[in-house]
This record gives structure tokens, C-alpha cells and sequence, in this order.
């Protein structure tokens, strides 16, 4: 999933080096990975990391999507870790990975309450 | 590439529905397509579209970090616009796809000279 050809600076990084990157909680444990980033057409901004906890070839699984100033590289751990349990995401709006998800700005504003985030389109630079 | 399991609205997009997408010169001829995006980390922006132009199984391909705003996605082609031409993209700053690319702010700068954009990382929201 890797590109090990990529070099890559302090603060740029490649989404196919992003996408399947694992996801920790605070007590180092993996509770999942990033499955993809939903992005801003217009602005360029990744909006939210989707994760995916598992489940056999896609079968079965739920997709989350995730505020992106949740995630925060840690250069240790090799993935991102989320200040969350994995209880706590668990809850949080979900997707089945045969739904369509409906990405309407309701969606969002559920989504950034749950995390208690300002809405995505907000000034959040 | 494609998951039609996803429903966009407007103006949000999924980062696997980006990459493997047409790009299209202005005449509306195909001239390659997106290989992988290259992200910021802190602030979440897509600073990158790097394109590639074919190529075997990715044997001899040259990648093209193009900014993320010379790309508008077009409906009705199905993929992206570039306003230049094949030619013009070929003579911008490039990396070969078994070369490591060196994303330094020098680098940075050749591209957004080449392109008459503001260097990424000023202000251009």
C-alpha cells in the first residue's frame, strides 16, 4: 500500500501512503485504519478520514467517517492516533460499507457535533 | 477505481474516486490521468495532483506534481480539466516513477513558478 519511492518532506504527504494507514487509540492500540479521505472539491481541504475497523474483504463492515484534525501522525507508531477509544468511535455516525452515504451538510453537522468539532466549511484554519 | 457505493453532493469527493481520474487538455482530448494526491499534513490541503501519462504497468512513467487549483472537475467529460496542453505539461517539473522526489520548498517553488501560482503554503484560500 506503501510507496517507498516517495520521498516525502516534514509536512507532505501522499494519500496512497494515507489510505490503509492503521489508526491507534491513546494506549497504543490499533483500533482500525483509514479506509479513505472525502475532500473539498473547491477548497482542496480533506474533510474527514473514513476508518474501517476490519471485517473480511470489505464484507460486513462499517465506515466512519472522521473529523481530519482528529488524526494526528505519530512518527513511533507508523499510523495516526485518534484521542478516542475505540468504544467511543464506535458510536460515533456510521456508514455500511453497501450504503450509500448520504454526505449533506445534516450529515456533517452530526458528525462534527459528535466529535466536537467546528463544522466542516466553518473557518477552521 | 471507481465505488459507485459512495454519494458525493456538490462539493465533496472521495479521495479513491480522485485518483485514477481522466485529466483533459482544453480541446477535450485525455492526456493522462491522476496517480495519487500529495497532501499537507497540518492543515489537511491537497497541495498535489500528481498526473502520469501511461506507461507499461507503471514501467517509464513520469509523475508531474501539478497544484491541486490548475484542476476543475468537469461533469460532463467525467474526469478533470487542465487549461494547458499535453506538451505544456510534459516541459513542467517531473519525477520518474523509480526516482525518489524530493518535496522540498525549492521544489515547491519550481513548480509553482511553472505553473504562475502562488507557492504552496501562502495564503491562497
Amino acid at each position: 500500500m506503501q510507496n517507498p519511492n516517495i520521498k516525502l518532506t516534514h509536512n507532505l504527504v501522499a494519500s496512497d501512503m494515507v489510505v490503509g494507514t492503521s489508526v491507534y487509540d491513546p494506549n497504543d492500540q490499533k483500533i482500525g485504519s483509514v479506509e479513505r479521505l472525502i475532500l473539498e472539491k473547491t477548497s482542496g481541504r480533506v474533510s474527514y478520514a473514513v476508518l474501517s475497523f476490519g471485517g473480511f474483504l470489505g464484507l460486513g463492515e462499517d465506515y466512519y467517517p472522521v473529523p481530519w484534525q482528529m488524526l494526528t501522525y505519530d512518527e513511533s507508531l507508523g499510523g495516526f492516533r485518534i484521542n478516542l477509544t475505540k468504544d467511543q468511535v464506535e458510536s460515533a455516525p456510521k456508514y455500511h460499507a453497501n450504503e450509500e452515504y448520504d454526505w449533506s451538510s445534516d450529515n456533517g453537522r452530526r458528525i462534527s457535533d459528535y466529535y466536537g468539532v467546528p463544522p466542516f466549511g466553518a473557518a477552521t484554519m
